[in-house]
C-alpha cells in the first residue's frame, strides 16, 4: 500500500490524483491533503479518503472545516500546515501540485523528509532546480514528473541509457490562440484565452499555454529533471496533443509516448512507477483521430519560448525572475488589468532590469522572486 | 568486438547490415557471409570485411568465387555452406536475412550453436515459431527482431513488464496499391507492384506489402516473438511509415518508435542491443513530414490479412501452408504467370485444401511446406 500526501488536492491535478487512488484502493491510500481555500471540496475528499491530516490556507478556514470533519482528522493551516502534510510520517509519496512558486518550500521539505515526489508543480524546478535536484540526489529521493510531456519523456527513457539521448522533443498544442497571428492577439479576452482546445486545466496553466510560457517552463523543468543542456531540448507544435513528447537517440530512433489528453495517465504512472497498472479511461483511437500534425514553434510568434531558453541559459536567479514576472502578469491579465500581449512585455521588462545572482541560495531565490513580482506589478504597458 | 555472421549478405538487409558494420569497425566485425548467386557482390564484401568463410548456393559459383578471393577465406556452398556460416565458431551473432523459408534450417542451426539471432527472415517464425522459440529458450539465446515493426515493438518494451501489454499496434504503409480499389487491382502489373511508396526492399517483400501478406506474416511473427495471443495484436494503416509500430499498455499509455524509413536503424539496434550507438543517417524531421495519417486496415480490401489471422489462430501447419502458398504465388506473379489478385486466390485455395497437423515437428513442417508449394504451383486462376 503506497500512502500518499497531496499538496494541492482540490486543484485539477489533485482531484484527478484522487480519482486514480479511488480506482486502486488495494494499492494506494491517502495520508494527508493540503488545499487552499476550497474547503467544501477538501471536506468531501477528507470524508471519502480519510487522511490523517488536512491543511488549508488560513486559520479561519481551518476552524470552519474542522466542524465538518470527524475529530480523528487533524486540521492544520498556512505554511506550517502545508509542511505538516508534505512531511507526514505516514506518507511515502508526495504529489506536488500546488499552483505557482508556493509549491517550492513544502516540496523541498518533503524531499528533506525522504519522500518520493510526483512533481506537477513546474515552478519548483524552474525557480530552484539546482537546489531541488541536488537535495533529491543527496536524500536519494526520486522526482517523478507528472506533467504529461515530462512523463512521456520519462516513459521513453525507461530501459535506455541517458548518455545516448540526442535530444528531447517536447510537443506543444499551441494553446487557445494557435491559429491567430500576433496582430490578432492584441485584443483577445480572458474568456477566449481560457478555452484550451485539448486539455481541461487550471486558469494559470491555460493562459501559460496560450502565451507558450507553459512550454518555456517545461523546457527549464526538463533541463533539471533529465540533466540535459538546453541545446538538447527542442519543441515542436503538435496541435492534437496526442504525442505527449519524444526522445531522439543517437541512433536516430525516436521514442514517443502517446495517449488521450487524460492527466490521470501520467499521474497514475508516477504513482505506480516502475509498474503500470490498469486505468479505466478511454483508449487512444488513432483511426478516429485520423491525422497528427507537426510544425515549428516560432520564437517570433511565441516570444515567451525565447525568454525561457534565454532565462534557462543565463541561469542563476533569471528563471526565478522569468517565472515570477509571468505569474504576476498572468494574474493581472486574468483580473483584466493588462491586455494579453502585455504578459510578454512584462516578462521582457522585468528580465531586462534584473541583475542575475549566480548559484543563488534559497534566500536569494525568494528575494529575486519578490523583486520580480514587485517590478511586474508596477509595470505599465505602453 | 561483436563478430557477426550474415545469412543473406547480398540482399537488402545484408548489404545494410554491412553498412552498419562499416560505420563501427571498433565494435563489429564480420566472421562469415552466406549469399545466393550474386558472387560479384559477395566477393567485394569478402574483400572488404575479410570474413573467415563465405558460402554460395552452388558448387559452380563456389569454384568461381574462390578464384576472386584471397586463399585464407574458406569457400563453401549449398545447404552445408549456409550451416557452416550460421554456426561458425568465431561468430556470436547471426543475422538471419535469407529470403523465404530457406532461412529456417540455418537459423535453427545457429540457435542450436548458441548464437544470438538478429531475425529479418519472417518465414522462420511463421513456419516454425513454436520450434524456434522453444529452442531459443532452451539454449538461452536471444532472438532480436530486425523487421522495423518488430524492432519498434521490441524498443517500446524496454524497461516494461510484458504482463502489462494491452495490445500491439503494428503499422502498415498499405503498400504500392493502397489507393486502389479491389476492382482497380485486377490489372495491375509487376512493375507497378514493385514501386513501394516508402521503403526500398527486395521484390518478394515489396509484393507482400502490396497484398498486405507482409503484415499478415508480421502478425504471426509478433505472436511468437512477444508470446502474445492474436487478440492482442492489432494493425493500423499508417501510410507515412514513420511510426514503425506501437504498444498499448493496461494504463492506456501508448509507446511508439518512430524513424525515417532506414532499415539500418533496426539492424543496428539488433546488433548493438541493449546499447544504442550513433548511426550516420538522416534524422527524422516531423516538421518536414508535417502530418501522419491513420486508418483501419480493412479485411475485405486486404484478404491476406484475414488469411494470416486465420492461419495463426488455427496454428499447427497452417501458417507454414499460408507462407508456402504465398511464396509460390508471388513468384508466379513476378514471372507474370498469374495476375495480382490470383495471389490471394492461390492462398485461399491451398489453405482450404489443407489438412492441418497440430504441433508439427520439423519434418511435418517441411512436408506441409512442400505439399503447399505443389498445390500452389498447380493452381489455375479462374
Amino acid at each position: 500500500m503506497k500512502k500518499i500526501a497531496i499538496l494541492g488536492s482540490t486543484g485539477s491535478i489533485g482531484t484527478q490524483a484522487l480519482d486514480v487512488v479511488r480506482q486502486h484502493p488495494e494499492r494506494f491510500s491517502v495520508a494527508a491533503l493540503a488545499a487552499g481555500q476550497n474547503i467544501g471540496l477538501l471536506a468531501e475528499q477528507a470524508r471519502e479518503f480519510k487522511p490523517r491530516i488536512v491543511s488549508v490556507s488560513t486559520k479561519e478556514l481551518a476552524e470552519n472545516i474542522k466542524l465538518q470533519l470527524p475529530s480523528e482528522i487533524q486540521v492544520t493551516w498556512g505554511e506550517e500546515g502545508a509542511f505538516a502534510v508534505a512531511t507526514h510520517p505516514d506518507a511515502t509519496f508526495v504529489i506536488s501540485a500546488m499552483v505557482g512558486s508556493a509549491g517550492l518550500a513544502p516540496t523541498l521539505a518533503a524531499i528533506e523528509a525522504g519522500k518520493c515526489i510526483g512533481l506537477a508543480n513546474k515552478e519548483t524546478l524552474v525557480t530552484a532546480g539546482h537546489i531541488v535536484m541536488q537535495k533529491a540526489k543527496t536524500r536519494d529521493v526520486s522526482v517523478i514528473p507528472i506533467d504529461s510531456e515530462h512523463s512521456a519523456i520519462f516513459q521513453c527513457l525507461q530501459g535506455e541509457d541517458r548518455r545516448t539521448i540526442k535530444r528531447l522533443i517536447i510537443t506543444a498544442s499551441g494553446g487557445s490562440f494557435r491559429d491567430l497571428s500576433r496582430d490578432q492577439l492584441r485584443n483577445v479576452t480572458v474568456e477566449q484565452a481560457l478555452a484550451h482546445p485539448n486539455w481541461s486545466m487550471g486558469a494559470k496553466i491555460t493562459i501559460d499555454s496560450a502565451t507558450m510560457m507553459n512550454k518555456g517552463l517545461e523546457i527549464i523543468e526538463a533541463h533539471w529533471l533529465f540533466d540535459l543542456p538546453y541545446s538538447k531540448i527542442d519543441t515542436i507544435l503538435h496541435k492534437e496533443s496526442i504525442i505527449h513528447s519524444m526522445v531522439e537517440f543517437t541512433d536516430r530512433a525516436v521514442m514517443a509516448q502517446l495517449g488521450t489528453p487524460d492527466m490521470r495517465i501520467p499521474i497514475q504512472y508516477a504513482l505506480s512507477y516502475p509498474e503500470r497498472v490498469p486505468l479505466e479511461t478511454e483508449p487512444l483511437d488513432l483511426v478516429k483521430i485520423s491525422s497528427l500534425h507537426f510544425a515549428t514553434l516560432d520564437f517570433e510568434r511565441y516570444p515567451c519560448l525565447r525568454f525561457a531558453y534565454e532565462a534557462g541559459r543565463i541561469g542563476g536567479t533569471m528563471p526565478t525572475v522569468l517565472n515570477a514576472a509571468n505569474e504576476v502578469a498572468v494574474a493581472r491579465f486574468l483580473r483584466k488589468e493588462i491586455p494579453f500581449l502585455a504578459i510578454e512585455d512584462t516578462i521582457a521588462h522585468v528580465m531586462a532590469k534584473h541583475q542575475v545572482a549566480e548559484h543563488p541560495n534559497l534566500d536569494e531565490i525568494f528575494e529575486a522572486d519578490m523583486w520580480a513580482r514587485q517590478v511586474a506589478t508596477q509595470y505599465q504597458p505602453v
